[in-house]
């Protein structure tokens, strides 16, 4: 029996300001990425959405970045060590205590935009995030980019790694992320996108951009809510998955 | 063998800004309640404080506050409840993280400023600020004002209360605090407030604005470190009880 | 030839959140009260508003609030008169600055939320947004409830004030506002909401929920955009008093 | 006659935490370099520094910075040409809406921390702050880096351009400035940094770090004033110039 898990982010609404189709999202997923309040998230939304995955039987993780709600966590930030550390086993506990209220725990660490790209490659910064996690819970996974440095970096740290993949991005024949500005690098084509990701879990590989057969090994697929035509594309891949006979469930 | 607990506010610093003398303080109170970064604090100076405090033996507790840097906490908001509570576990989640990575744990929740005055008399903002604790972890004991309406609410809905006494200030027959708009509301002689400390601790009672004596109820006394008079005033009550007997220790 | 103004909150975007539609709301009203950051907007999407508002000669005034973006600017803060006085002028400064690189000026000051609702009755307050607009430049409108005390406080200080109406709100027989805790406080129905208008600049009187007329001396209503629903009431509004040869146009 | 002018950072304090003693420093400079709440500074400090610099005839600048308050602003950020340009209006338009408050008006704009560092040398963001100065007023000067590229491309945008030496920074033989990582790159000892400014004022030199004279076209000095020791630094500076005839006065 294949099996795979989907994750998305959630909670990244903020205060009176909603973004993306949570509910809708909580339907397909089976890992959630919540927001810890410093890209997205007050705290009554990142619990309402806790308390919906937990209904659901949704897993949660802990959305982790950097302190920037106007660049919603997209901005390279220079944050220094002791910082870094810090802010990440800050977000994590909050993000602990409302699951605790909410009748469910964390399970996993995510890193965000612009901390998420940093330390796939930056060996600094994904120490720290290593780091922080230990410091708080050793038996917390770490979401990583398939494929990057971080993945290994992790491991030989202790820490569980889930490897994902992108369902709607482009890969080079070396299993990496086509950089989003490169034309292609993003895929529109919802069908086409659920044949892949099955393909990537039945075979362990996706289609580069030059034809040939890139591996990529990934437990999890990163899905989007953020636009009905996102939803769409969401659902899609696991219908596909599903009518294969792949069974979604958390990695965790 | 009469025991007490002293309190103070610590890890108020805010990035380049520091507050208060930390390490002194350390030296002298059984019980630090660290800010959690919504009035005061940043996660890199709030795990150091732990850290520092849990070097030292002093037991730690959540100093949650309303969201408000610029103001310190102390301006009133009226926050609704799904948002109060919410908050209020966001903070002390964020306060056990950061103190599971300074090998300590959080033992008590003291709410800061205008929160901490206004669930004092308020029972809907009282009451969600016990539901919160409830929802974390109800274990957690909370500091609340001797002799006001919050020290018997929370008793009610089953949580530990510590009733705290502030040395500093003037009280009134009924053993209230005289307000701070009024004159004498505040003492500065660091003398007279350890010998009404310690007579606070052995009778029960402080002489009150009229000459009478107020019967005060309290297990711990808070003590401020934010002057070096405030940090004189501190180790000048610490040194009166032990000078005649009394073991100030964590009361958790 | 009657005229009247349309004013309606604009700019309230913030970073990847949006809120409202300001493209259509501009071909509708003719004064747009910009947000400045305290309870919405950032700098970047601020200046893109004021430069669609020039560009269709749009009227822009400041929409100052208490700094809560979580809370959108709608919870009470008890913010002290030098922070008040200091937070308006910050606000109204950056906005004149923005204006001008987007070639129009600012031309009035209206509080938003909780604020706006404060002032309309609580003189310290009042004297204090009052203060900061004749500390940074008095010949600023202030558009203030109709009906309510902050238009004579403001006009005594010698202030320009512009009384306004509210589009979709239920009247009092004395011309004040039903408080929203109130069934029936806001209006749904845009045929009804636009007759009423047009009777307010018709003849100065709206029907009061007891069916008699209440007089209400307003020279701008205020119309939203924060949903496809209230762009449609917006929208018949404006055509209403076209239709019936009222000018709609910007008072300052 | 020669004159110099004499820059420092000011305003930089944030609510209930203080930082440098501005009303030591308003004695010693010409020009105050203003927080403009990103990295440091409340509007009701600020004003209350603009009314100090007013009421003593100290020139007032806008000290504009990255949103960053728990980095000081020190930490680079990676922001995009259309919010850094609408950013800096926003904080100029800011500070001359106080000034104005404080009977003052802003007559230059100094980068701070991480942002004055990148632009130093960084074109993309080094036009981005040129294009918001020109975009709020044209006749406002920018203090740059002695000798650094930001210097020429501000000049050919039709800025007027302060050059601006530190007092307490060694400098290579090219007149740059030694990186704060390697040794001996700030000066503790008073009379040699008066020494020294007192040198660059009369024959436009400083000793480099070899020994050799390095040539340094400045039109300013920066002095600190965050410890007493700075500030005891700051008056030496003056008192050096002033004994040898130099007038120190604003640039603009």
């Amino acid at each position: 029996m294949s099996v795979m898990d989907l994750n998305s982010d959630l909670g990244e609404s903020l205060g009176a300001w909603s973004m993306g189709d949570d509910a809708a999202m909580l339907d397909i997923v089976s890992s959630a990425n919540v927001a810890c309040g410093f890209h997205a998230g007050d705290p009554a939304g990142i619990l309402a959405t806790l308390k919906a995955a937990q209904a659901r039987g949704v897993a949660v993780g802990a959305h982790v970045a950097y302190p920037d709600l106007v660049g919603f966590g997209r901005r390279n930030m220079d944050v220094a060590s002791p910082d870094l550390v810090a802010d990440v086993i800050y977000q994590i506990g909050a993000l602990q205590g409302l699951a605790r209220a909410a009748g469910t725990r964390i399970r996993y660490v995510k890193p965000h935009g612009a901390l998420y790209n940093t330390i796939a490659q930056d060996e600094r910064q994904a120490r720290d995030v290593i780091a922080a996690i230990r410091a708080v819970d050793a038996s917390l996974a770490l979401v990583a980019l398939a494929g990057s440095p971080l993945v290994g970096w992790a491991q030989a740290a202790g820490l569980r790694v889930i490897a994902e993949a992108f369902a709607d991005r482009a890969y080079t024949p070396q299993g990496q992320l086509v950089s989003r500005r490169e034309k292609g690098a993003v895929l529109h084509d919802s069908a086409l996108v659920a044949e892949r990701m099955l393909r990537l879990v039945r075979d362990g590989v996706v289609e580069a951009v030059d034809g040939s057969l890139a591996r990529v090994e990934a437990q999890s697929i990163c899905v989007h809510g953020d636009s009905p035509g996102a939803v769409e594309m969401a659902r899609a891949v696991r219908m596909a998955l599903e009518s294969d006979g792949v069974v979604v469930r958390p990695f965790a």
